[in-house]
């Protein structure tokens, strides 16, 4: 049977479970390939740590130059995080003629023109389906599956971490301690802010922009916020409403173009996406000949990464990444065909909870304030006070209105007398 | 821009939806092609009939020999219903050097030996992502991006018409009037028989077992069990339970084999396949690297089924269908990865509906019955009698038991003297 000789780099979590599939599981990748995927060289900072896998003897190098001026590799897993010097030996691993496969989305979002550019360039392909949703196939199913479709709305929870924490506050725990449990249960790193403040979410949606609407989104324009300042006062009164909180990455087709954001959402409990629980992750699409489709699996962990990574390797080994890699519209230099519409004028529902003094008249000024940004109300809530002299929540829930309104109304509802601290303001979903 | 050129064969409502995506989406099949595929010709039976879209003149013919023997023809959508002439054309398409598409799931649970063995004997490809759950990508999804796992289970709610048809029933409708608004609604055939006795979910269920698991599965050997026999009682029964009844195509691998079969099944109200109303599909994918995945979308209809067909027939046309179709075990001669596991020994939770008459000494004599086969009851459920002499249902969920255990059981529980008709059995899920 033939052979393709592979390489990884980076031997951690994903690159380990990544080695185990190659290793023990050769007669399935070699069934799937019609070839042996056959690990060459894994490349280590440090030789002498503990691994989650074990090697047979004269593969593991500290070199990385061991992959690079290997002519016999022809498909390298690129599995360091962050930004240098993965992207340093990402360049390089192309120059030498290399196909590479990535889980490291930072990257891409970041420096994406230039490694697509360059491996446009030396007919080289980059595989990169564990960079968004784990072990969802959402790349291929959206790079491929739907060409015959134009996508007009993507909807997703690409953030495991942050919706275990939600799933968790769900439950009744405050934020810290979810975060604590988070990172106890390897869901949340030691220091979270990147999954947490929207970051990740909005590294991956720029990544999925690009590949479905041929957008050229730069992630650190899509407006975003994260759940590090939700309040387990906010799930709860979501809850008594009806809804469940999630902190959903949105791409909407309208009419003055794409609308990106990411942004904690109140989401119909009982609806597909309210009910996504723990360190799951799903996607949304709706597409014009297909209709809706949704995608439901787990968005991280070592061996569904490694499904997605060892797929990706298949793939480029047999040849079809190189056809896929293309006609896909990442980082081209083709004109994007749809530019951002202004986050400003998007429309839809909101929550806000503002809290008040329990005096007469408040809910009279803050219904003034939203109907002076014609923003009209669809349902109320505030609980009868139970420590008197304390501020109460009052609850509000609006009918379809602009962001640019929405945050127009809180302005001015944080400046009257009676409000103590600004709006608490959220998307809200059927 | 290079150009393939293309053929129809049929334009029934499928056809007529691929038409449209070929000749109205012409930029979006080119983008993500890197070509455009060029409708050269379409074959109808009769010329004059009223189509749902529009050709250029010189498409259309009713001489299927023009798309057979012009050489200029590369890839050719298959789209006759059926097993004759649909089997016949497309082994000359094959022969004729032509690769196809298809969405004809009978032809291949029926000839897939005979179509397969021939398409690699020729080196031409089939590619059939429109037979399985029309517009969910489950054929890509299963042979492409799963290809680093073992799959060991696949649950899917394979056929839409049942599904709307359960639906509702679950609203309230009796089993005739609910088939009559499915009717009506283009969901389901004048005569649905091969919908709703669970042939279609069986076809299915073999091209998924051969895809999955290396199975090689004939249609005919897969127990099913439709819902044509289904009563409203028991959806109401079942939902009182807290459980929705979904017609399940099932393939479990267990210690002997591998499971299959295709039945009325009692599904936890609020798990996800529990949720999939009205015409849609779902598949649950267990694989052991990813874990769970789920897909969800339109199990049917023009448009989802034209999306499948198309990104087929662009997959062909870039040269990936060939690539991925050469590895696919689908009726290989390779030997089968896995036996069939006995149905007898499957183990599972069981509903039970006995009609009995409402006499001292009567739920004794059936636990007893229950209790030879060696089967615990998790709950029982006998409303009062409303009406006096009249029967009264007593409804039992089983603990885990064999189906074999559970039949034996019926068995006996059907001679007794207190029972009126054959009790009814179901598979219960959580």
């Amino acid at each position: 049977m033939e052979k393709t000789k592979v390489g990884i780099i980076g031997l951690g979590t994903v690159g380990a479970g990544v080695a185990r599939l190659l290793l023990d599981h050769g007669d399935r990748t070699a069934r799937h390939a019609g070839r042996v995927l056959w690990l060459e060289k894994a490349v280590v900072r440090d030789l002498k740590k503990a691994r989650d896998c074990e090697l047979p003897s004269g593969i593991l190098t500290d070199n990385v130059d061991d992959v690079i001026n290997n002519p016999d590799i022809e498909v390298v897993a690129q599995l360091i995080g962050g930004i240098e010097p993965a992207r340093t030996i990402m360049l390089k691993l192309l120059k030498a003629g290399k196909d590479v496969v990535t889980a490291n989305k930072a990257l891409l979002a970041e420096h994406g023109a230039e490694i697509f550019d360059a491996a446009r360039e030396l007919g080289r392909s980059v595989a990169f389906e564990a960079s968004v949703a784990g072990g969802i196939p959402i790349i291929a199913n959206i790079g491929q599956c739907l060409s015959a479709n134009q996508v007009t709305s993507l909807h997703g929870i690409l953030n495991g971490t942050s919706n275990f924490i939600l799933s968790k506050m769900q439950d009744g725990d405050d934020y810290n301690t979810a975060v604590a449990e988070a990172q106890r249960l390897g869901y949340a790193e030691a220091d979270p802010t990147m999954d947490v403040d929207g970051t990740d979410a909005a590294q991956k949606l720029s990544i999925l922009a690009h590949l479905a609407f041929g957008a050229r989104a730069q992630w650190k324009d899509i407006p975003r916020t994260g759940i590090d300042k939700l309040q387990v006062a906010d799930v709860e009164y979501a809850s008594e409403m009806g809804y469940k909180i999630k902190l959903l990455a949105v791409a909407d087709l309208v009419d003055d173009g794409l609308e990106l954001h990411v942004s904690p959402t109140l989401l119909k409990a009982g609806s597909p996406m309210a009910e996504v629980n723990g360190p799951f992750n799903a996607v949304r699409v709706d597409a014009d000949a297909v209709g809706r489709l949704m995608f439901y699996g787990p968005g991280a962990g070592q061996m569904p990464t490694a499904s997605a990574v060892v797929a990706d390797m298949i793939d480029t080994a047999v040849g079809r990444t190189k056809l896929t890699f293309q006609t896909l519209e990442l980082w081209s230099n083709r004109p994007a065909r749809v530019s951002p519409a202004d986050y400003a004028g998007a429309r839809g529902r909101f929550y806000l909870r503002v809290n008040v003094d329990d005096h007469p008249g408040v809910l009279a000024q803050i219904t003034k304030a939203l109907g002076e940004s014609g923003i009209s109300i669809a349902s109320v809530l505030q609980h009868e006070s139970t420590s008197p002299g304390e501020p109460v929540a009052l609850v509000i829930m609006t009918h379809e209105t602009t962001e640019a309104a929405a945050a127009k109304a809180c302005q001015t509802i944080a400046s009257l007398e009676s409000v103590r601290t600004a709006p608490v303001r959220m998307w809200l979903r059927d």
